[in-house]
């Protein structure tokens, strides 16, 4: 752990190296941590009880990982303050009878945090320390290694709900657990446990507890660690830069797409349905 | 055997649900029955000694295929009335000294066969109750899933006979098993016997005999029972969909291709031969 | 061994069919030998110590591709006269204070090998008898197939000498390794052991010695003696020819790209250490 003893809060950032900027936008929603001696940032979602993906958290991120970049972070290591959930995945709330305005700006800052996160110059590792369904899954394997503790699942899960995971969501997990076995997946809407997770691939490792996991990923970035920056991000962008420019060249027709689909009826009844199941759970 | 005790004739399928318009294009060589439980069909070729794939059994398939997706059929198993034989694939006699007109119908049938089983809206699976060669494998490797019984073989073994398979069975069989082992196996012209088809995920399940393979079928689709179609078929669309449209895209340039090939002297006297051969064995 | 009795010198070529050509390249950095009976042609690079690929060396590698395209070989072993060493990769003496005429042709001649033996019409075989990182790699993955000695490393270990392999090496390992391991390879920069290597596809077989690797190789050609030569073409490029001709489309851009990277002062500054480094090391 002599690593991360070093660690202080965001505002000592800009000591690291003479070339960082100044940081502004850490918010309450995210805790972002500097290893000043590796350069690895560590940002932990903080919106209990389960991380949902609101407009607030999205935007957070989106500014987090904006400023990582400015600030040549060596490395990101993202996780979850929750003690059950990564992440619950997209805020159910954003989506039922919308605000046409925010609803805008909610899709767009999705499609902003995975363009951002999954194209980083930076390394990225996930520390999966609890569930992570749909659009917790999208942020994971938009990451490029995965370390999760036992018994929890993983997953785009939305045929489940009635939804379907856009194009790019579906580009992250091909990238990671190839063509047959996404088909596989999301068409049944899989959920995977843990070891099912290592199996195909979707994770790379399995950890005992956070402390674990947040070592193992410390280890995977350091092998990074004498590469150059620049020839290892333009090896990564020839690898996801496809992907990510169909979306960029695709953004106002994807965003079309999610508000018609949306404010469909069908689509608000299964919503409602979907809400109303979740309060009767937390009556219990 | 439960869930089957219901399967009657096609003739019952519009009683399944009101949503179902009438069959009318159930024939001699393809034999439907659907379980009005589960509105799952069960097609079985039925053209002795082989199902060789000809203008007719192709024409069957098509229409049914358009039937089943138009009836909103909930699941497609495709098995064969062949005791060694799923499908012994295209029929030669359709290229040998072809009569042109026919041979572009038989070709415009075999796309038509493929776009719309690969990009069914319901989930398929093959029961593999015999060898599946050529135009065999292509029917196979276009449903979702796959058992197989023990002893059988299963290839895209075109290049064996001197020919080249389509780049859409291509890239079904890529959708299966990736590209390295797509190489491979397709240059060499392989067969995969039911183990090694295993390994290699060229199959997902093997049973002991039909009645246990049915069974595995059964229990496959059983698990987008609660599942929306809508969801399920936008999220198949989106993995399998880029494929389809480049065959529609290049339909026409794929037709002449294959009667500038079939006409070819060269070609035609690889079939003589052939032809000749499969003879000498029958007499045996 | 018997099939390599027939071995004898390029110079035999033309008599093996009569529809060979005659052979006029063969020079002092490969030699070609080629098997009367099977049609099977050696080519071992022999530029001690370590088979630097600088313009000689590929020029000569390309002449013979072209040849051996002309005179319908049936297949290619591809391996090494050094004894620890299959090819170092590119001679960073081409890239460190170029001169532009020179750099322009050694490119292109790069480019030109690649698209040569990734596209060859006839089955290729690499037998790594020694270490393959970089270019030495491409070299390997642009074959169809590997078989590697025990205790060395293969890699497209590019970002550790701080630079980028081009978008076409990539394309080649995606063939082999598929995009997950590739993406996990090349970011790290990662040199695979050869059992490292054969878990995870990057190589075929395993071999104690080069006349055991040989003997595989011979046999992995054996399986296409009795396959149609063009229906194996057309189905190798069906796989293969969409990355070649992107290649072929851009290949002026990919050049630009190349002059402009290796003039860079940051650049030739890093290959000035690198090889320094090389010098203390020979010294000792």
């Amino acid at each position: 752990m002599a690593l991360r003893s070093g660690v202080k809060s965001i505002r000592d950032f800009r000591f690291f190296a003479n070339t960082l900027k100044t940081y502004s936008t850490s918010g309450p929603l995210i805790n972002v941590a500097v290893n000043e001696k590796t350069g690895v940032a560590t940002a932990t979602l903080q919106r209990p009880p389960v991380n949902s993906l609101n407009l607030e958290l999205l935007s957070e991120l989106s500014n987090t990982l904006t400023d990582l970049e400015k600030n040549k972070c060596r490395g990101l290591i993202l996780t979850s303050a929750c003690s059950t959930v990564f992440s619950a995945g997209l805020d159910i709330l954003e989506m039922y009878k919308p605000d046409l305005n925010r609803a805008k700006q909610f899709w767009t800052t999705v499609q902003q945090v995975w363009i951002k996160l999954y194209g980083s110059s930076y390394p990225t590792v996930a520390v999966l320390n609890g569930h992570s369904p749909a659009g917790g899954c999208m942020l994971a394997i938009s990451c490029e290694y995965r370390i999760m503790l036992n018994n929890f699942t993983i997953g785009l899960n939305e045929t489940q709900l009635g939804i379907v995971a856009p194009k790019w969501f579906i580009a992250s997990m091909l990238n990671t657990i190839g063509r047959r076995q996404t088909e596989l997946a999301l068409t049944s809407g899989k959920l995977f446990k843990t070891d099912e997770a290592l199996q195909v691939g979707l994770i790379d490792e399995v950890a005992a507890n956070k402390d674990e996991a947040i070592g193992k990923a410390e280890r995977f970035l350091q092998k990074f660690a004498n590469i150059s920056p620049l020839a290892r991000d333009l090896t990564k962008k020839s690898l996801r830069g496809e992907a990510i420019q169909d979306l960029i060249n695709n953004q106002q027709k994807d965003l079309d797409n999610f508000l018609a689909n949306v404010t469909q009826e069908k689509v608000q009844k299964g919503l409602e349905i979907y809400l109303e199941s979740l309060k009767q759970k937390q009556k219990k």
